[in-house]
């Protein structure tokens, strides 16, 4: 991690790779049923100078390694189902998002770090919901902000009763800014706190501790601090006894460190690969269909572990565009494209849902894999070009990527002058598009394309399995545009350079909107309506002027408000 | 509205009371069931100097007498069942919002005007929802930005076919901003258009017209010139005979001018007060109860028209609302409180409620325009805390004041220390609290209050009709904190010298999160993200800076943005 740096330095990108042996602030055990997560972060170890990450605050390089361990403990440990999560400090939990981190970091890097963190607080729910594997916080001390919303995020909450420690969301009070990671949202939508309540909560600085925290459901339980080890014991045990996890005998695949390669212009992966164009503003991204067959059932996929093709294409898409996200601001469109056979993706495809529907542990963390490396795609602010060419494969788990994205162009027919023999793109839909990868709404890629019109979703469903055509494909509605050979070229070169041409800000906001039609859920009000207005609140001088509360936080200044309300 | 100018100026406050006659920008005419409003706006009757309305653009003082026309539609004319909306000018509808106007206007007059220009919108589509009286808009010319988005909030669309009169959503290509009326959400919510097409379309300034725009469902259909005025009068009269309203004879009721009184530090209307006090930063507004028995029946209600208590009391409260938000920006708090005989506020509810349900229209209006100014409430940036003290009448249709306060305190007991002798106050649950009165999530306030506490709503609902002292309310979770005589003023003065020392924007963003816990709906999109991400965006350098898109349109100079997307 140490040699990491933001954006705004003039040092190396960010790195999201890590492992346990390298964690700085976490300590990951595991005992049966049950793994401990202690956080114990290291007060030098930050991932920037200029800032000491003192009683277990956190910044970027924290929650990498706690993203890691998020995974690790999805694939390198199926007997797992129970993640405590605890403390290493004395009569502290965490006191959240390190304040002179925030308060120093550009407008973007704020936003792209709780991007990031709430993604890995939405894996941990993800964990406990959908894999049998249910995170338990528990609160050896105090809680505040970030720290009491990384508990929030978990499935059951203990609380130590010792007349000190409590949780607590001061962010407004004492910052001027929000819970920047889903605090206010899952206080509501997910605890059911009472909304007066959770205004009272919200601006008292110094929390709730004690039975009221209990009784006000900010926590699940409290627990004097004599018996506290043993309650949580009992507690973690109690809910490892109630998951369908723990296949018996099942050994975990090991996540080997990711083949990646970054120079200045190109990062790639076995798989996938990425072509910076600063000029351009553009990364051009190229996913590869498998090499060869998929193996015959479960046993093959666990036996190529971390080489199977779809959790390699998972790992290699998640770690791109968390590089590209943090590294590469300037880079405002991503084009898409895809290469290799559609029949392999399928064949690859049909095995994952086959294994997964039969209960393969292994099988449903590569789809549910896939499917938050595809929601991360959905909440990134890039824009979104699909190109579907001669040799591509967009079909099944890689069509998502075309219906992820704001506009797809379909060549009709192939390129004639171009001494390119390949016969003319085709796509195929296929059976993981119709549901085992919903997007954060809740809805499938094509469901959300087909917002109101079942007639449109019904003749697509209809096609499943058949190669499409770009004149078909159109007529059905699943590609923006299908130009043939005469105006391909200039059609993708307009639409690219007229991007680049527009507000980088109002394509956020444009984006955000269209791709989230349709049904809310507790996820996309803390993507969309939630950050959206933590992006606002950053941005204003109230927060971040020179005399903003962020920045007068701990100077002794009181920080000076322009107290119109707007 | 001459005398009106904005909160930049030293002007007077701005007025939202207005009536036909004095329409600068509008023609209102009926015939039978179908009225016609025909936006044909004056250049010169900006509200503000420096910019001149040309296109049929609009500011905000255009906007007033919108709503004025949809009010009085509502009330005036029982006998409408169909408004047609079309333009005076030639080859234009509208080209929406003003940009002089918008690129030099202060963030918080941006944002205040959208969000009045969004609850209009919403107030025509309740039009056409709930109250039998559908728009139509007839668009004889081009339709851009926010003169699309107008029509959007309407229930038909029809575009002329002459070749060059389009449908467009030009903000982001022209002014790096988004349409900030609703015109995202509409695109894809409510008219499901697909969500690339959307995005297309939303980047392509010059729109599209013809069959095309028809195909994509950015309009219900495209009629040739030729025959124009024909066809939209066939299709008022078919949409005019789908509808419920216009009963037989029906007369309506004249809203006349409000008896508003506006003094430096006090604004008063015959049952609504509000004192200001810069100092604290609050405004105390106080609602009185009715001053006698409700009439026997609806007959009574039509023959008191404008002065039935229920209609007198939303007049006032709507436009003090509006005047508040708009002219008094440093008044962060509002504190609510009532005076008068609660048996009798639930008298006039129960009138009003059965006067409906027996499908009076003019009860009907008076539950729906309460139900809208409510909204208002929910969406007001500004922090809300309801006073139960001796003397108060939150019941029934007043109890939703407090419902809709961040914060209530009720007095437990009597203010015995100051020659008081008013018994202790108590509250009732009616039957307008537990649906008549929605907010924009759907649920009633009391509901919301409740998210995933059916036990909580169940024993609430259960005591319906019955007074309720402090210690039942609290305890029933229906007031937020219950202090009595002795802890009281302390405990009322900090909370809202507190609320005045907190950075404002933050509150805005923390009240707007938990006001709208549970179900999302077009409309809370609309409000929240939508809004969120538009505020966040006009405050950015790269729309509102001396560089940025808004300052430069027209100007000749080309936008220079930041590139860094976040």
């Amino acid at each position: 991690m140490t040699e990491a740096t933001t954006e705004a330095s003039t040092g190396e990108p960010v790195s999201f790779q890590t492992e346990p042996s390298r964690y700085r602030h976490w300590r990951l055990s595991t005992d049966g049923a049950v793994a401990t997560l202690v956080m114990d972060v290291d007060e030098q170890g930050g991932l920037r100078p200029g800032y000491e990450l003192k009683l277990n605050s956190y910044d970027l390089g924290v929650d990498i390694e706690l993203y890691d361990a998020v995974q690790r403990l999805r694939f390198e440990h199926p007997e797992v189902a129970v993640v405590v999560l605890t403390s290493g400090k004395e009569k502290i939990f965490s006191a959240g998002a390190n304040i002179r981190m925030l308060a120093a970091a550009p407008h973007a890097w704020k936003v792209n770090f709780c991007k990031f963190t709430n993604e890995t607080r939405g894996a941990m729910e993800d964990a406990s919901a959908n894999s049998g594997q249910a995170w338990l916080a528990a609160l050896n001390g105090t809680a505040s902000g970030g720290g009491y919303e990384l508990a929030l995020a978990c499935e059951h909450i203990m609380l130590v009763d010792d007349r000190s420690s409590t949780v607590s969301l001061p962010e407004l009070p004492l910052l001027g800014v929000l819970p920047g990671t889903g605090g206010l949202t899952r206080v509501v939508d997910k605890r059911h706190v009472r909304r007066d309540r959770a205004d009272y909560f919200a601006t008292k600085s110094e929390g709730l501790g004690g039975p009221k925290a209990a009784g006000w459901r900010l926590v699940d339980e409290v627990v004097p601090r004599p018996g506290w080890d043993e309650a949580v014991a009992a507690r973690a045990a109690e809910l490892a006894g109630q998951s369908a996890r723990s296949p018996a005998g099942a050994a975990g695949i090991r996540l080997d460190p990711l083949a990646k390669e970054r120079g200045p212009d190109r990062i790639s992966y076995p798989h996938v690969t990425a072509v910076l164009d600063r000029e351009a503003g553009t990364a051009e991204i190229t996913v590869t269909g498998p090499d060869g067959e998929p193996p015959a059932d479960a046993a093959g996929i666990l036996a190529e572990g971390a080489g199977f093709w779809t959790l390699a294409v998972t790992r290699a898409l998640d770690d791109l565009i968390l590089d590209l996200r943090t590294n590469e601001l300037e880079l405002g469109t991503w084009v898409l494209r895809t290469e290799g056979d559609a029949r392999r993706v399928l064949g690859y495809d049909a095995l994952v849902a086959r294994a997964a529907a039969d209960g393969d542990w292994l099988a449903t963390e590569i789809l549910l894999y896939l499917k938050r490396t595809l929601k991360r795609l959905d909440v990134t602010s890039r824009s979104l070009i699909a190109l579907i060419e001669p040799g591509s494969c967009f079909a099944g788990s890689l069509l998502e990527l075309a219906l992820a994205a704001d506009r797809s162009y379909m060549l009709d027919g192939t390129f004639e002058d171009d001494g390119d023999d390949r016969p003319a793109p085709e796509i195929v839909v296929g059976e993981l598009n119709s549901g085992p990868l919903p997007m954060a709404n809740g809805l499938s890629r094509l469901a959300a394309r087909f917002l109101g019109d079942e007639a449109g979703l019904d003749a697509v469903t209809k096609q499943a399995g058949e190669p499409l055509g770009a004149a078909e494909a159109e007529e059905l509605g699943l590609v923006t545009f299908a130009p043939d050979d005469i105006d391909w070229a200039d059609e993708v070169r307009i639409a690219t350079e007229e991007r680049a041409s527009f507000s980088p800000d109002a394509l956020t906001g444009l984006e955000a909107n269209f791709r989230f039609a349709g049904p809310e859920t507790m996820e996309t009000k803390i993507f969309g309506r939630l950050a959206a207005w933590q992006n606002w609140i950053f941005n204003r001088p109230n927060a971040s002027g020179p005399d903003g509360a962020l920045r007068a936080f701990g100077t002794g200044q009181r920080a000076r408000f322009d107290r119109k309300r707007v």
